[in-house]
């Protein structure tokens, strides 16, 4: 922070005391990283005791009653504090402070042990497609989940599935969700068969063949990592069975897997965390470990992964140049067929399909599936829905919005762990962050002249300095809309990610 | 703890509050291991923080008031704890709290700052062999040194150095040490020229030529620590600048160094470090996380792998196992000449040489090394040598106790890091843990009459199963000299050391 700002003592109290919450969160990051990466099973156990010890200690700092009286102390004399930078900050760490004190202790303990238990039963029940099985169990998280619910609506002041997107999207609700979910169904009802008309009428993508070495696919990841900006003094590339991104912002860990018969899933698993890590390592140093620091929600995260994958990464100008590398990498320049050409990489990468599965759905369907979930878990909040009828009422929402009903609920509503550990409200991010990153690559586009030119060069860090800028840089300070409107001139509209579809798979 | 026992209030809430202060040390354990071993160096500013906030957090839960008023509750009602455990447990609760409240707050931090200010220094000052660069930061850290020393005398009720080493190897002082050290430098002076004799007679130790790659070097140290009894389900083997082992009690991290042209160090290195790796994982399950539960302190910790390293390790049956192990990782049977040989590999890995770096030394004049080092600290402690005489008295101390006087500081008193990041008093647990592992040895032998029947198949398991039982599973129940007292009917006794050199360096 500027040492020239004056502040109120209340408030340098406060930003003490959420820097030392950060740095213990930064210990949990690390350690959560260790755990899913590289720890020998042995370790579990203790693995556990020490992260619900870390959060304990956190989470004691944060409900301090001395956190209360700074808080209001602060308040009193916030029209003193330096900048909008502090104020945004101050409000967010009374924003933390009111969730965290809203829910009794009993309650987080035994959404814990719910939420455990159910997430055990629901691997047993995914593999034997047995729904029967994990229902009475996600029956009691559902109803903590809705008691949670009820008590951050009162002291949020928000519907009670409102208050449960807060935490992962904070300021954006239902009611803005609902009108854009609605008009992208539309659009795709619309959509679809077009798009299916026309790739039925063009050359069969060719599959790429051969072995494609481990090394050499983490050599090559690396090398796209690198020319996205994202600096290995501050970051790691490991494997784990699920690719992600962890660790701290001048740490950062991103984890990998490779499949040596495909190569595919590897790069553009590399683009998406590095779009991750690139936000982290970006945010504002002078609030690093304070609220207002942070990243602004997990559908802008999910906008900066989703433009580096989806927008830059299957571009034509880049598949052109990652069509280069992966010959230089896997082939030599003479035996490199047609399947290597740009034009067919983009037919394997792009290729919109109806399917069961979420996380194998292409960018043009995937919206289809978070509407789903969205409907049903506010139906399920609401208390509209019944857990013993969700497998029928998500056979009936895949029929009417893809066609298509599931033959077991393995591939229906036994798929994702998030409800089966707790977790709902986070699915719209997915599709928030889909459309938000179409809206800044459309901006980007518009004041970058060169970025296609960069993308040809395999060189993603003109777009991401120009994020690093327009978003990174801003932490927290705006909310969702507000940093959509301040850098593409408007709040998020769908449009933008309608009109690049229509683009990418309906040319001409 | 076993249920059943009755143990009063207050016992059971410092228990509770042991148990946390230890998840924290794990916590830092992890990290240190982290950022040793694999983190990226622009990681390292923010784990300093974490590191500093997670022991500043423990040293809080330590020093609290509440834990004096429940050491007293529980001390009057010692009598009704359970049973020695417990009652061990608390003295040792005592002690670490009247360690921990002896030093005034200020001098801790000074001593961190000053400590990190030296070290660094240090390291430049060894590059150059430049003493006079480092030596008023050296002046600085003793006198802090001796102001703690002198603040744990009083509590304690020990001389200043016995305070000092007692953090490292509790229950031994310098008036152990002494007659010990003297009694060695005598044998030493008399057999040292014979077994050079022998050596001389003796044919030459033919090198191992070749490239030994580092992966196939790895591959057999995970080996080696399989056959020693190390389940790596509970253990990792990484790679850092300097071997180690790290993490915690079921989650073990050792690191090697791999030097392509000499697989020696590497192998031994496995050998020392699954030593003490196995010490920690087999510590008494039942009070895990509390003091007594602990390993019995570093002299005790060294004899474990050392037990490994030299005794058994650099035994005839066991470098007879070795010896095919190696011809069939590294060379093909029909290629392996007589430099491959077990007696070749006994000349190579036993050799006993003057030479001016402790970690280089040989066991026989390795405590050489060690004595210099406790007469110079102890006087340095005292007050009775200055930080200006130190290079003079370290060349003295070499001529007089190994005939040789090193040619540069480099070479002498700036070689080891200890002194100049702090650490004073450690010294003596090297030679006092190569003593033990030899009395420790020599009672396996007596109770073991198929042991080297097992190290000749490269099995160390009999070993450390024995080794388990007798002093892993005691934790700190017992201190250094009643342990050996109780696994080997006497305290330390240096025949058992001297025994095993003539037998090994001067048989027949």
């Amino acid at each position: 922070m500027d040492a020239s700002v004056e502040l109120n003592a209340a408030y340098a109290r406060l930003a003490a005391r959420f820097e030392r919450i950060a740095i213990l969160g930064e210990t949990e990051a690390m350690l959560g990283w260790d755990a899913a990466a590289i720890m020998p099973p042995g370790g579990a156990a203790a693995r556990g005791d020490q992260l619900a010890t870390l959060a304990g200690i956190a989470h004691g700092l944060l409900i301090d009653p001395a956190v209360a009286a700074d808080l209001e102390a602060a308040s009193a004399e916030a029209d003193a504090l330096g900048s909008d930078w502090e104020r945004t900050n101050l409000a967010l760490m009374r924003h933390e402070h009111a969730r965290a004190t809203a829910l009794p202790t009993d309650l987080v303990e035994a959404e814990a042990r719910a939420n455990s238990a159910c997430e055990k039963v629901w691997r047993e029940a995914r593999e034997t497609a047995d729904f029967a099985l994990v229902a009475p169990y996600l029956r009691t998280v559902l109803a903590l989940v809705r008691e949670r619910a009820a008590a951050l609506s009162d002291r949020l002041g928000l519907t009670p599935y409102d208050a449960l997107m807060d935490l992962y999207q904070p300021g954006i609700g239902a009611a803005d969700v609902e009108p854009i979910f609605e008009g992208y169904a539309a659009f795709l009802a619309a959509t679809l068969p077009r798009v299916e008309e026309r790739q039925r009428r063009a050359p069969a993508p060719i599959r790429l063949d051969g072995r494609f070495p481990a090394e050499a696919q983490e050599a090559l990841c690396r090398e796209l990592a690198s020319r996205a900006g994202l600096d290995f003094a501050h970051a790691r590339l490991d494997r784990s069975a699920h690719p992600f991104c962890g660790g701290t912002q001048t740490d950062l860990r991103i984890t990998m897997r490779y499949d040596e018969s495909d190569p595919a899933q590897a790069m553009l698993a590399a683009l998406h965390e590095t779009g991750h890590a690139l936000y982290e390592f970006n945010l504002p140093g002078a609030f690093a470990r304070q609220p207002v620091g942070r990243s602004a929600g997990m559908a802008v995260h999910e906008s900066q992964s989703l433009i580096l994958e989806m927008q830059a990464g299957r571009s034509d100008p880049y598949l052109g140049w990652l069509s280069t590398q992966l010959v230089r990498s896997f082939r030599g320049a003479d035996e490199a067929g047609p399947a290597w050409a740009p034009s067919n990489l983009a037919r394997l990468w792009r290729r919109v399909e109806r399917g069961f599965i979420r996380v194998d759905a292409d960018e043009m369907t995937y919206p289809a599936h978070i509407i789903l979930r969205f409907e049903l878990e506010r139906a399920l909040v609401a208390g509209d829905l019944q857990v013993a009828d969700l497998p029928g009422a998500w056979a009936e929402g895949m029929q009417r919005l893809l066609g298509i009903a599931p033959p077991d609920d393995r591939l229906g509503c036994l798929q994702d762990i998030h409800w089966f550990e707790g977790m709902f409200g986070y699915f719209p991010a997915y599709t928030l962050g889909a459309m938000a990153a179409a809206q800044l690559m459309e901006a980007a586009r518009a004041q970058l002249p060169e970025l296609d030119r960069a993308l040809a060069r395999g060189d993603l860090v003109p777009l991401t300095a120009w994020l690093r800028e327009k978003v990174h840089a801003q932490g927290s300070r705006l909310g969702f809309n507000e940093l959509l409107l301040a850098v593409t001139g408007r709040k998020l509209d769908p449009r933008a990610f309608e009109a690049h579809l229509l683009a990418r798979y309906l040319p001409g």
